[in-house]
């Protein structure tokens, strides 16, 4: 039962007392004497078949009748006024149903921006207008005939010239995303002056795109003054108040639903405006309308992780001891950004410092928008904090991981908490194992033109969820279960590991569940699927409800056995008494018939004394071949703590994604603007480069420590972001390991790593 | 919360008592001296833009992708023995993805029949085989190409034919489609010896079709094991149990749907056998497969209300007081029907009679398969039933009112329980007033060849409803509600009526409610809409949810007002303390953000010392063309007692349709068979007429008697039924007052009057 009373919650990365709801949450942990059946097994798929086979529905394959397919225009330059725009052309073509810019909009548009075109483009590939036509080729031969006069402007793509004075003004006042946000801790100034060393380093990393293999992309139908909306979404419930607070809908009259998704990463964490395209589009036409963007749409207007340059301060005790850490960093937000991507935050958190000064700022530079990108900043910021720890303990001729365990944070730094758990020296202890770190450090000298080093770089990330959440869990009349939730999954195995949840819970086997989710209609409130969230924050929820369920279940049996309810439990679907009397759940089903039971869970509240956190580490051993520069990623073992882990199979699937999606980032990855025209010159998969199977190193992942007994009734935390923050780190600091020489600018390219062979005057 | 207890319940028309789930359902009953603001208003539909517009979405709308269409092969003979099945053309038809015969079928059946389609094909549109197709030219053409050589055999589709020695037989063991049921009470011999007049009759029923405006169909897919089928149905629930059944499924792999509906009446409230194919072809097929009726499938197969002979035999006393009431009816129950529908439910239970024997028997026949068809039974048997109470009136020379007055059961007669409410002698009297009862009876003489007469009918029904049923209330972060619930809208306004129960409850205007049904994966169980169920099973279990919603809210609002919760309510949107305090609904959800609130309700229990039922009489006013035959209903005076009315709209409406579908039993319809080829020769909307709007008499409706305070928490009973129930005996009664001669057997065509009147020596 839900109710209301002040609690502390985070605002804006501040913690303020507020009055909420809290959900009761009186659920006992899992014991971890109990023997767990179903939790912690590796199971496939609960729908694996539909994924492999071709039946899974994504939004892609979503078809209405009648039907039409919208195309959105989009500015081919990166900075321009428009000063007409002619579509008679356009909607004089047969086949062609509307045609839509802020002059035939009318007033559908209720809240939020004035007019859902802009008037002056500020990427290219912002959005100037849109048709809806019969199919795809006319809706693409209608964009051509729309005729738009612009005037061009200079243009600003570099983050750190954006802000410079002098630079073109992407928007009035400036290309100030915002203002800095700014951390003190102690007092940098003093830390410096206790330093005994202090390191002062520039990093930077390049635009990355999600490249999501499934487009974004939405559908829209109207019945009567209902919308429903297909959205390849990780936020079903965010996306209906978008298009509801948008179109001036309350909420009961917007539906979202999103089945299967091709990748989100991020990206797809709101509603877009092709989906307010669209569906204003299919209110004009009176038809459904889909829009689902291009591949060249999708990497020049669909988001991405911002260009950073980050500059980093260390300073530290002879002995090893850090006095001082401060981190400054300005991201290109893209055109229409707001504030920065927490790119300090492992500067922050990640080791104990009394001395921290951290500062983002955001940059409005003419490029597509930024949008969250799995552990935004975190990824950034931990490849120019670890790489500058590697460094400093270079300088102050200590092992790397040495250095880090002399500034091993107990306590969390920032709120001044303990940690509900952290074994993070334990992922270090097992990672140098496994890669064999004391062999194979500082080879350089034994090595020829093929150069083998090994290093390594930490990880903390958030994990632990967040209430509200809430699922249902009913009982069929023959004794089958279905679990409902409104979170979505993303191909993560949601459906799985809640799957796994119930089970355990109700004592049946995992066939007789049948999880459901990814419907604002059927299911209960979620939170969005980012932030390594949804296990945590929706798990729980499950688990309650399967307990609610279960206790009715209990209730019924008791009566029909005749014996106290307390003394029943559910093993392997039979209801079973202490006294040895027992009846089968089938029996129970039968006798309970279209009766229906209903079991209703919430997410409890966060703890309040505690802060639940993810750690981890990651050990890379590459290869670097000092004459193509390129670099090889042999092995990676990643050494993680999630508390209790619910299926092996689905966290491992995580890591190996984080730990290869990390790699592209580091060698690989990096949107390419020209500077003559503000274009980009790889808007698609043949010129930006991801990894391919033939670039996968060997990957050992491993979970690390126990059950989390604070963070939530399932002891579980998020495992979505933390396997794709140390890459990058660990392999520029095994590239120093391997040849001495330091590459501070992401991706680490042949030719950065020949640049830098050829600085040193050849010498590795 | 559900509780496992011993109750009475009715099995098979027997009040046994059984272990069953009961949910508790302390809500107190609406005072009516509580002002209700929603409940008992005449509200249009909610979805009545939907309906009008076309955006309603009917399952014959339902198109996906890759799509294929069914046909079904039908046997173009009554009766005949299937030798052999030659597909070898129509698989090789371009364009045909499968035939379906028992051969090509596999394993995919499981439960149930032994095979899908019948070996003896038992009546002219008996299922024999069935294709998929990419379109319905392409399926009708391989219909066609489907070779069946077949040895014909002798048929009946007479009832009583059908049960005489050396009548062709149907089913191994003869044509009885079951044994007899049998109802004594008291001595009927004793009874018709203690009489001083003894009428004896025998009345006979045309079969009738339910002439569902949308025809019936199923749309099947697969995901991987789990099939979703949208089917044209009144009963979610109970055919995703009976297709699961079928094909072995877990009742949790197995989602029906049903949006909208066009039209039911009885004849949808099972899966059908198309819809069984559609799930076969699309399992072989890889692909959703459409199979709808056409109008002539429909009218052969849909099913039917049988033919029927109803024998009557009353007992009274000279001063009116009815000693014996015998009434034995045989009905033709088609090639596959078992038992017979409850005909005599009427002489059982209408009048207070010390002796009663009620007989029924079903007789096999070669034509399509009865189904029930709004008040199954009790239209036919009323019609028998109140003729027969008529002419023995005239002979008794008493008023029929007072007649039956005379006879007024206070008690329901089978159980001897009271009834909650019983209302029916104001319906007389108020029928009596608003006919001109007195003035224009026996008007006779006074006529031309026009001659007018005025007569009525009373009507029994059940109506109180049933356990179980669910509904969910979630309040979205704007304050506004989702209703949910299993239950479907046959069209009768399901959803405005949940509306405005759940709006009465929470205090707020409808428009902040949608209310949704009709899926069995969103919605808890619900019945079945059928038998006049719907609104007094699911409607309390929605007041219920809405209830449990509330007082979450105001749980929630006291602690922000802090004052007790009992001292609030919501009224106009707004929570206000008895102390003056409040607050908005608006700010409360402002304040819980994305918290839900969850309300969840079920039906309790029917009253067990009670017995719930609907009681009405209809008075028709008819002219009858002496010279043509043909009658005309001029008015009809309609009162019934439903307890509460929650919109006199929607009431209306049920109210109208049932006169017009009485009207057309008693006048037009009948399905007419061809004695040489055992065919229908109507199997057509040209030739099978129904009433047309210029038909349609004056309807007068009234509404009698207070809301029940016994039945349900919101005191209204169901109102589908009771409307069909008297009008053709009031017509046919109305006939005798206008020309002196009695129609015994319907519908009551120009020929049987002329006949009737040449009969009589032309006199009238």
């Amino acid at each position: 039962m839900a109710k209301f009373k002040k609690t502390k919650v985070e605002i804006e990365g501040k913690w303020q007392e507020r009055e909420t709801l809290v959900e009761t949450d009186d659920l006992a942990r899992w014991d971890d004497d109990v023997r767990l059946e179903k939790v912690g097994k590796p199971h496939t798929r609960v729908d694996g078949f539909e994924r492999v086979s071709g039946t899974a529905r994504y939004t892609h394959d979503v078809k209405l009748p009648g039907m039409l397919i919208g195309r959105i225009l989009r500015s081919p330059v990166p900075h321009a006024r428009i000063k007409k725009i002619d579509i008679s052309a356009a909607a004089a073509l047969p086949g062609v149903r509307f045609v839509l810019t802020n002059d035939t909009m009318g007033d559908l548009l209720k809240r939020g921006r004035s007019s859902l075109f802009e008037t002056t483009v500020r990427f290219e590939g912002d959005e100037m207008a849109a048709v809806a036509a019969v199919d795809l080729q006319t809706a693409e031969e209608a964009l051509a005939l729309i005729k738009v006069d612009y005037e061009e402007l200079p243009f600003v793509f570099d983050p750190a010239e954006a802000l410079r004075s002098g630079a073109p003004a992407i928007r009035k006042g400036g290309n100030s995303a915002g203002e800095p946000s700014v951390y003190r801790r102690g007092n940098v100034d003093a830390g410096f002056l206790e330093a005994d060393v202090v390191l002062d380093r520039t990093y930077s990393t390049s635009a990355a795109l999600h490249n999501c293999l499934e487009t974004h992309g939405a559908v829209a139908r109207w019945e009567g003054d209902h919308l429903t909306v297909w959205h390849s979404t990780q936020n079903v419930f965010g996306v209906r108040s978008q298009m509801a607070s948008a179109l001036g809908l309350p909420l009961h009259k917007v539906r979202v639903i999103k089945e299967y998704i091709g990748g989100g990463f991020g990206s797809k964490n709101a509603a877009g405006k092709y989906a307010l395209c669209a569906a204003i589009l299919s209110r004009k036409t009176g038809r459904p309308v889909k829009i689902m963007l291009d591949r060249r749409e999708e990497n020049l207007a669909a988001g991405n992780r911002p260009q950073a340059v980050i500059h980093v301060r260390l300073g530290a005790k002879s002995d090893g001891r850090l006095t001082a850490i401060e981190v400054k960093s300005i991201s290109g937000v893209g055109a229409y950004g707001e504030g920065s991507p927490p790119i300090t935050g492992p500067a922050r958190e990640l080791y104990a410092c009394e001395n921290v000064l951290a500062e983002e700022q955001g940059a409005l530079t003419n490029t597509g928008t930024y949008t969250a990108f799995r552990a935004p900043g975190y990824v950034e910021g931990t490849f120019a904090l670890e790489s500058a720890m590697d460094e400093l303990a270079a300088e102050l001729h200590l092992d790397p991981v040495e250095f880090r365990m002399k500034n091993y944070a107990d306590r969390q730094q920032v709120r001044d908490l303990p940690y509900s758990t952290k074994n993070l020296s334990e992922a270090y202890t097992l990672g140098m194992k496994k890669i064999g770190w004391e062999k194979k450090r500082n080879l350089r000298s034994q090595a020829g033109t093929k150069m083998r080093g090994v290093g390594m770089a930490s990880q903390l990330w958030s994990g632990g969820g967040t209430p509200p959440s809430y699922a249902i869990v009913r009982m069929n009349a023959d004794g089958t279960f279905d679990v409902i939730t409104g979170s979505q999954d993303l191909g993560t195995g949601t459906k799985t590991v809640f799957t796994q949840i119930a089970a355990e819970e109700l004592g049946v086997a995992m066939e007789r569940i049948h999880t459901v989710v990814g419907d604002t209609l059927t299911g209960p409130y979620s939170v969005l699927s980012a932030g390594s969230l949804t296990l945590p924050s929706v798990g729980p929820a499950v688990r309650m409800a399967a307990k609610d369920a279960k206790d009715q279940i209990l209730e019924i049996a008791a009566e029909i056995l005749n014996e106290p309810s307390e003394k029943l439990q559910i093993t392997d679907g039979t209801i079973v008494s202490q006294s040895g009397s027992r009846i089968s759940l089938d029996d129970v089903a039968q006798k309970v018939g279209n009766y229906m039971i209903i079991g209703k869970g919430a997410r409890g509240p966060n703890p309040e004394e505690y802060n639940v956190n993810t750690f981890g580490a990651q050990f890379a051993e590459v290869e670097v071949d000092t004459e193509t520069g390129e670099v090889r990623v042999l092995n990676v073992v990643a050494a993680h703590e999630f508390g209790r882990v619910i299926n092996p199979l689905t966290l491992g699937s995580q890591i190996e994604g984080g730990v290869i999606q990390g790699l592209g980032f580091g060698l690989f990855e990096g949107r390419v603007m020209d500077r003559n025209t503000g274009k980009s010159v790889n808007p698609n998969l043949e010129d930006y480069k991801i990894p391919t199977a033939l670039d996968v190193p060997d990957i050992d992942w491993n979970a690390v420590g126990p059950a989390d007994p604070i963070a939530t009734n399932i002891g579980a935390k998020g495992a979505g972001e933390p396997p794709i923050i140390p890459p990058a780190a660990a392999i520029a600091n095994a590239v120093f390991d391997a040849i001495g020489l330091r590459i501070y600018d992401l991706p680490i390219t042949p030719a950065k790593i020949l640049d830098a062979v050829r600085m040193n005057g050849g010498r590795v």
